[in-house]
């Protein structure tokens, strides 16, 4: 099963493709779209639209995976997470991949075997996980790895879900 | 000038088409797209896209206008209307329709001549200027005829912008 993972965000969205076969996870690709501050705000959606279709036409995946909801940020994080969250489920949704969702704390659950895990252990293990030389960059990168090799952990458990 | 004015939502989306003649504005099309909480979220940004594209393929308007944030709001009603804003957005970048945003005091003013008008007060305008037998429901698409007034409103003026 190959998982894409994402990372959303309107100015970085990280996604990482994961091959998963069993217990073993190898990654395939990983990288960010980036959308600078300078375009309006409908222009930077319409690339990263174009972008994450790209991703999902060269890499073929079986899925999409994303983490939910983000109660501790504040409105105005919320709102603009929100617009790049609503396009990469679309880009999903448009091409007929499921799109699943978890939370926080399922991903560090995952990957860790603890839920509430500090962020450097979560991408200590994404590295490990992956046989990675080097914890990948920026943030959003490693944060859509583990959410694609949460999927995949999920997924093959009772408690995993496709919405 | 044809504008097609959005009030975003996953649940309900209001759309109105409306048609500026100098200081005459014309309602073409007003109602709003529904989608049903049980379907998986990633469908029902998927069926308000499509419904948003034949809504433009329809009424071919020259631009879209757009309600800006709403930082009263909490973090998950932001999350939330983000998901169907970016779609919209998006949806307008796509058709190459230039994307107008403006914020509830904007709309208001525009609409009323106060910043801070009660809703009530905005719908009955909406209804005045559009010449229309009633107060447009749900409050959604009244809210998407009045930003689409705003807009021109605006953008005869020299505050006026398209982002």
């Amino acid at each position: 099963m190959i998982i894409l993972g994402i990372d959303p965000g309107t100015a970085i969205t990280g996604y990482g493709v994961v091959e998963a076969k069993g217990n073993s996870y190898k990654s395939i690709a990983y990288h960010c779209l980036r959308t600078g501050p300078e375009l309006p705000l409908a222009l930077r959606l319409k690339y990263l639209y174009q972008g994450l279709m790209e991703v999902i036409t060269q890499y073929k995946p079986d899925c999409m995976a994303i983490e939910e909801l983000f109660f501790n940020k504040n409105a105005r994080t919320a709102l603009a997470v929100g617009h790049a969250r609503g396009i990469a489920m679309l880009a999903g949704a448009n091409t007929g991949l499921p799109v699943a969702e978890y939370t926080p704390l399922q991903v560090k659950q995952a990957v860790t075997g603890y839920g509430k895990a500090e962020k450097l252990q979560v991408q200590f293990m994404v590295k490990t996980l992956l046989a990675l030389q080097e914890i990948p960059k920026p943030d959003d990168v490693a944060d859509a790895l583990a959410v694609a090799i949460c999927h995949a952990h999920w997924s093959s458990s009772p408690g995993g879900r496709i919405k």
